[in-house]
């Protein structure tokens, strides 16, 4: 399964040794600064300080790096609407919890976030992605149609025009947030449950 | 004043005549779908409908194109603030005022917001819209502040992150508000605000 091998530390001299966690983390770096488009395999051989010579051995392919890094930010998204408080309970109660999930997503994987959010669906793999993006989406948009539905949403807003003011908010945090900030996580998030469900008039 | 030479629609055969209004709206989109560092003269041309030997006849260079259009999205956004209501009046009624004008201006000026946003300060001309970006972002940001001061806004928020999920917001509408769209510009203002200050909660 793991197609990146292994390399133990000191194997170049000079040069760090990479598992597939580092090199991923790596590539995801290259590809936010440079755009995925715009990155070669020789300027992720750079980064890794390996040559342009051997980075085949350790990357099949740029595609395959980006698969990986997707998955970082996929797979958690996905996992959160398996959890019995995104199945369970009241939809106000449901879509609480999805936000605040979501959130907790993007602070604590924000470079691969930020990656799947500037996805272009230039290739098959990120076509496949957004596919994936948008059916992650669509759940939290079903939400705000049901609590509206049950009465615990205002009547006055658009459900549509709402979730997509939502995810404004949310992703906008992969852009500026800083984990090194003044801000735990934790802040964060419950500073942006105030201001969207209950607003920030004292 | 005019640098782009206005030309009477018909003088080359089977391509449209522009005048500067014109040329400018082309530009933007050019510069939005491309990239402003990407877009040659020779794409600009191609877009203008003029040959390529004749674009600095009607454009002085493209640095220029990129300051008319930046002007677009600055100046009403610079001129809101400058309005008794966003200077006058409690700190709250000055908020709401700025949010609700600012949410019309990247409404009605949608490209040219769009252009300025996606900024990333590699020339003289983009760092000095920068600078003027912020100090209408530092204007909301102060906002905040006085209205979390005066009592109007609630205390357990942070003034610094709310700022920025409040920018997080409002700037999405540049990425996915359509004027065709089934909402008018009122109720996407109005909804926004709705969102931000009052709470989605019934």
């Amino acid at each position: 399964m793991p197609t990146i091998a292994s390399k133990p530390s000191g194997a170049k001299r000079g040069r760090p040794g990479h598992d597939q966690d580092s090199v991923l983390s790596i590539a995801v770096q290259v590809f936010n600064k440079h755009g995925y488009d715009a990155t070669s395999m020789g300027t992720l051989a750079d980064n890794l300080g390996i040559s342009k010579s051997a980075i085949y051995h350790h990357v099949p392919s740029k595609g395959d790096l980006l698969d990986k890094a997707l998955d970082e930010a996929l797979i958690p998204l996905e996992a959160l609407g398996e959890d019995p408080r995104a199945t369970m309970g009241t939809a106000a109660e449901r879509l609480e919890f999805v936000l605040r999930s979501t959130i907790r997503v993007l602070v604590e994987r924000q470079p691969y976030v930020t990656l799947l959010l500037r996805l272009r669906g230039n290739t098959e793999i990120e076509r496949r992605a957004l596919e994936r993006r948008r059916a992650v989406d669509r759940r939290l948009a079903d939400l705000v149609v049901g609590a509206q539905q049950e009465g615990s949403l205002r009547a006055d807003i658009d459900p549509r025009t709402t979730t997509r003011l939502m995810f404004g908010t949310i992703n906008s945090l992969v852009e500026w947030y800083r984990p090194d900030g003044p801000s735990t996580p934790q802040q964060v998030e419950d500073n942006a449950i105030a201001m969207m469900l209950d607003g920030l008039r004292a």
